[in-house]
């Protein structure tokens, strides 16, 4: 009977667990069974796989990638230019290694190019038209491939083409004040000046001699600025280092703005009105030639009239001078004129992106995107080539884990390979015109990196603040290149720093205030969260004010391969701490865009407003308390924001409380942009961010026109200062209601 | 035996029962059970949710809202709109059927009253300065409620104020076109224009005016376009009749733009930056003084000089002369001028928003926006009290279901009740130009309910075409007031209807291309889906402009209930009809904004603008082929995008889809702003909706660039037009592009 009973409890049992498992497995619960996404969408940023991508991005790979994209000249719409667009579209398209997809975008804009069957002539002729001295045509070739037919004379984009002579002064950098204080010695009326890089934009170099009745200018870099004084190619420069050889000159883009001039707001498309020519403003008003230091030596040496103020010597052995103008007596070029004959043309041609994307699983309407220009001045191994590199590098390695299955990114990921960035930002910028609804509306943040190495010595990292944190993180978990065990981010916080209130000592995050690269149009057009990332040099150790062989003829593979990145190991530094910061940006749960940062640095910019402009503003009876309290309110509601984010358990909560948080995140710079805060100024919106020209680390609108108030003591300038206060003090007010409670 | 086997088979199999139950419902599934909130993400509308709304909307209520509201005149800034701010709040924060939240937001606005010690005086002198009529100085009356000392003297807001004689004349509706053909017979110089209300907008009587040389300007409102000629107070005109009295004079704002003019794009907050007072813009140049048709008839019956046009006269019964300039010689005013002494003063005074709120459960970050204007002339109780007493009515429902915990919106719902509208929708717009970020990122759509009921005939939608579905949908399921078993919406299709190519015969929504009510700056400047509606008059029976107690002392509570709405049941289907569409709006799963019926509009635009213009274009090279890409692009991206919604099913995807598609939708009239379009409007930024002159029914931009053009032929102008066509182009390809694939 016991035995009856215990097998009776024992079947029992038995049958009570076939019966529970049964309940607990075999029947689906019909209302609350999680369907599959559930996962999906709460799913954080993996780390294992970053650590994955790190240990995949290849030093060599990356100096492949260079070999093949330096082989030939690619200036902006020539043959070189489209042998690139194809390697782009090949690599993008690889079914191993590519992209979902990869496609051109063109657009038709308006350039300027030398004429190859008339180069531009810049010669010294006597008072009887004999040539005394012809400045060289092309840089010396030191090795075949400067050779290449397709290097392009130096020149100057957009300078005008003219025939014009003249005696010649020096105008040291060629700013206003450089002007002014030499038109209070020499008349400059009729004169040619010849001027050295920095201080001023290229086109200002012009722009702002033309008033003096100054009639053509030329343009060098001085050995103090670029070689730290050496000058000698027989044992000192390329290819003996890094520094300039005596024959190399800076080509560039001398215009003040960027994006197609013909075409402003607006995609530059076959049939989009284009303005009438004569209306372009910010190019020179006369012509313009950059010439090497050799040539420089040898006009500015020969040079009569008083000598020139000690800060505008540069590291001839000689002294600068005025000019009396033209040369000296004892010169043999006495009473010879500088004659430029100049021959540019402008054309309206066909310049391509490359994009390409990979779709987000989660939220494919949200966009990372990353990008750099393609094309260069001649073979541009570092400008722009060492980051295209990069960009290829990094896409490989995750275009091979959406092809295995093995990843796809919570948002989507958007490359662009920009085209005519040398002409001004032109490829970018019409991207944004063209997309402007699309970006505003779903972009996340814009990595750019253009030339990713400049030197081997540190990371340099600018951006908003928002993303201060993300770029640290990343370059924590990177190691820093020649260096055993120190990450990216110790070795950089020794080369710059600053003491932040909330987090102490902190590398220098630097500002993207200007329009330096591709950046621009995000950041002053958009309003997204941008940062440009790259290893450069130590500033302790040199005074270039870029790597000597920047937009110049030897800006080769064998050039970086030799003197910039030996080993390509900061290029590969570079790749893993940009694509780290780009998978965080794609994948993490939260957005990881930091609002308290941008706080802190709005409460900087405040303090220096506030002891640089409060007292007269009060005398003018300007009250600066909308302004204090709006960085007050904004510095409450990135708190408030912060403590939500932290105290909230968001893997566990629906999707849509995430999203919220991500939006006010992502948006974040929408809310400063201001379209009628600078009217004068094409696409700047950003009432943070905009260029200033008065130098103050604080709100430029406010700085400019408070500058302006004070040298002219108007008082509908001082109203000027008024109005701008309010725009900002209304725009911060607007961010921060943003980032409060929704409702 | 066999009984033992029974036993222990039943007994097994209510063990097996028991394991089953206890497995599937006592063991929670540890990974795959559904958190709590994936079917609060999935829940659609509920449609007996909309029934009971509609049960319980009642008329007595609005009929007692409106009691309460019309009490005391509360034009803008005075005692009487305060008291109706602390209505608006008491109602709001009731505890049993207010909203989450309500609070007052002030602005110090710019607004200009007459002056009520030394009232504004026109009379006839005789050359020796005797005083030969005076025009009534108030509106005579009928009920004591018009004795209130509060009501204003009729006045033209934003007259300068200035006393100046001068000879009279009749220049019809005061348009460029009359001042023109007057000025042929009649030397302007010096005169008092007399006009009429209508056919321009009340400014810019003045303002066309003042060119010729005018000194001063009269309106009125004539018997033909208001009181179906009818002028008799002893037994036609109110209070027998709905007509407008002899004495009724119609206020106004007279301005042609809309916010507060001293602080353009800015909140008017104390310290926002003011511009000075002369440089406003947009304002009478010279005195304008509105006038009743008693004294017009005066004045006009006796003028002299050549017989006006036939379509210049009006109802009075004698000829409408041009004056000679002035009086008859057979007149008692012969030779007499008609003297202005205008004593406006302008004021920079406080006004009030009242805002409240019901937080959104599942997406409180996006915003469905309904409001209307507080403020009135006088007692207001058609303009705008009926609309207010319908939006206390049916937040008094939808808030009482929130306070019993019965439902809350799925987005949040913000009521808004604006102040100083009358002023030129100033509340509103100070409204939006604070919150400009906010709004941009997260409002879905803006309902307007200003003047809710004209009269009881029909009803009467504008809006963009996006918003026409939920408005029909809604207009069918409420019962057309008066009448059995007929929705609103089959009632409607009688008096107003156009054919569909996509949905036939169906009620015709009209177009928000103006600034007629507080839409104005969610429409044009915010580019928000916006839609106003009310119950109007049946067309084909009466001729008045507007109804007839408009501005008017009369438009008093009295006669609303006896003359516009006896019973206050069409006030009730509007609230029916637009709290139907709000909670639409707010609880839909999918927003019940349709892009392809705004494909449609763009197509007949399109057709328009081809018929209209493209031969000319042609002519001069201008291609019309980039806009006819663009709409055709828009049009296949809203059936994309159409076909998307369709599709799918998006109550068991993820969260995340639906909101992408919810964002598509809710962003489209965002891109169609651009800042630029329109620089010489203020405020005006959509480039399909913006006020136009030239009167076509095509894109305005387009068509007032063309018109300009087509009447100068200067190329200039022909490159304006072609400049607007790539800003219209542009636009409709990014709205495109933002509602195809998200990449």
């Amino acid at each position: 009977m016991i035995k009856q009973v215990l097998i009776g409890i024992l079947c029992g049992a038995a049958v009570l667990t076939v019966g529970i498992l049964i309940g607990h497995y075999g029947i689906v619960k019909s209302s609350s069974s999680a369907p599959s996404w559930v996962n999906d969408v709460a799913k954080d940023v993996d780390e294992s796989l970053i650590e994955k991508f790190l240990s995949e991005v290849d030093n060599i790979q990356i100096q492949e990638n260079l070999k093949e994209l330096t082989k030939v000249p690619h200036m902006a719409t020539t043959a070189g230019d489209e042998q690139t667009v194809q390697f782009m579209l090949k690599r993008w398209q690889d079914p191993e290694t590519g992209l979902d997809q990869a496609w051109r975008e063109e657009y038709m804009v308006y350039l300027s190019f030398p004429n190859p069957k008339k180069p531009n002539k810049v010669t010294v002729v006597s008072p009887s038209d004999s040539v005394l001295h012809t400045v060289r045509e092309k840089e010396k070739p030191y090795t075949s491939d400067k050779e290449d037919p397709e290097v392009v004379q130096p020149y100057a984009a957009f300078s005008p083409a003219g025939n014009t002579k003249g005696k010649l002064v020096y105008a040291n950098q060629g700013k206003p004040s450089d002007y002014q204080l030499l038109n209070q010695t020499v008349d400059l009326r009729g004169t040619i000046a010849i001027t050295r890089y920095g201080g001023a934009g290229r086109a200002d170099k012009a722009i702002n001699a033309a008033p003096f009745g100054v009639i053509g200018v030329l343009v060098y870099t001085d050995p103090l600025d670029i070689n730290d004084g050496l000058m000698s190619d027989t044992n000192e420069t390329y290819p003996h280092s890094w520094y300039m050889p005596p024959s190399g000159v800076e080509r560039g883009s001398f215009k003040t703005g960027f994006g197609d001039m013909l075409t402003p707001y607006m995609a530059a498309k076959e049939d989009t009105y284009r303005i009438p020519v004569k209306n372009i403003t910010g190019i020179p008003p006369i012509p313009i030639q950059p010439i090497g230091f050799e040539d420089a030596y040898r006009l500015i040496c020969e040079l009569g009239g008083q000598a020139a103020p000690a800060q505008w010597q540069g590291a001839f052995n000689c002294s600068y001078n005025f000019g009396s103008p033209g040369f000296k007596h004892t010169s043999a070029f006495n009473n010879s004129d500088v004659k430029m004959e100049i021959f540019n043309y402008e054309e309206v041609k066909n310049s391509s992106n490359v994009m390409g994307v990979i779709r987000g699983s989660v939220e494919p309407d949200r966009y990372v995107i990353y990008g750099n220009h393609r094309d260069s001045w001649v073979h541009g191994a570092i400008d722009p080539s060492s980051g295209t590199s990069v960009m290829l590098e990094l896409s490989r390695v995750l275009g091979r884990m959406v092809k295995q299955g093995k990843w796809r990114p919570r948002r989507s990921i958007i490359f662009g390979s920009w085209g005519a960035e040398e002409f001004g930002l032109i490829g970018s910028t019409e991207y944004t015109e063209q997309y402007f609804a699309k970006l505003s509306e779903r972009a996340v943040a814009y990595i750019n990196v253009d030339i990713a190495v400049f030197a081997n010595a540190t990371l340099r990292a600018s951006g908003m603040p928002s993303v201060q944190n993300v770029i640290f993180k990343a370059a924590k978990q990177v190691d820093a290149p020649g260096l055993d065990s120190t990450s990216v981010y110790d070795n950089w916080i020794r080369y710059s720093n600053r003491t932040s209130p909330a987090h102490g000592l902190i590398p220098r995050l630097g500002y993207l205030s200007g329009a330096g690269s591709d950046y621009a149009a995000f950041v002053h057009y958009l309003g997204i969260a941008s940062m440009d990332i790259s290893y450069t040099y130590d500033k302790s150790k040199t005074n270039a004010r870029i790597y000597p062989a920047y937009h110049t003829a030897y800006d080769t593979f064998n050039y970086a391969s030799r003197f910039i990145d030996p080993g390509f190991v900061s290029h590969q530094a570079i790749a893993r701490t940009a694509g780290n910061v780009l998978i965080r940006l794609a994948d993490s749960l939260v957005l990881p865009l930091n609002c308290s940062d941008y706080a802190e640095t709005l409460e900087d910019y405040l303090n220096t407003a506030v002891t640089l402009y409060q007292q007269k503003l009060q005398a003018w009876n300007i009250s600066m308390e909308p302004l204090k309290r709006a960085v007050a309110s904004f510095r409450s509601a990135a708190n408030q924001l912060d403590q939500v984010i932290r105290s909230s358990d968001l893997a566990n909560e629906t999707p849509l409380k995430v999203r919220r948080i991500n939006d006010q995140l992502m948006l974040l710079d929408r809310a400063f942009l201001d379209p009628l805060a600078f009217p004068d100024k094409y696409a700047y919106r950003h009432v943070i961010w905009a260029s200033s020209s008065a130098g103050k680390t604080t709100f430029p609108g406010l700085a400019d026109a408070y500058a302006k108030a004070e040298s002219s003591e108007q008082s509908s300038d001082w109203d000027k200062v008024h109005y701008h206060l309010s725009v900002l003090s209304q725009a911060i007010d607007g961010a921060a209601s943003t980032l409060v409670d929704v409702i």
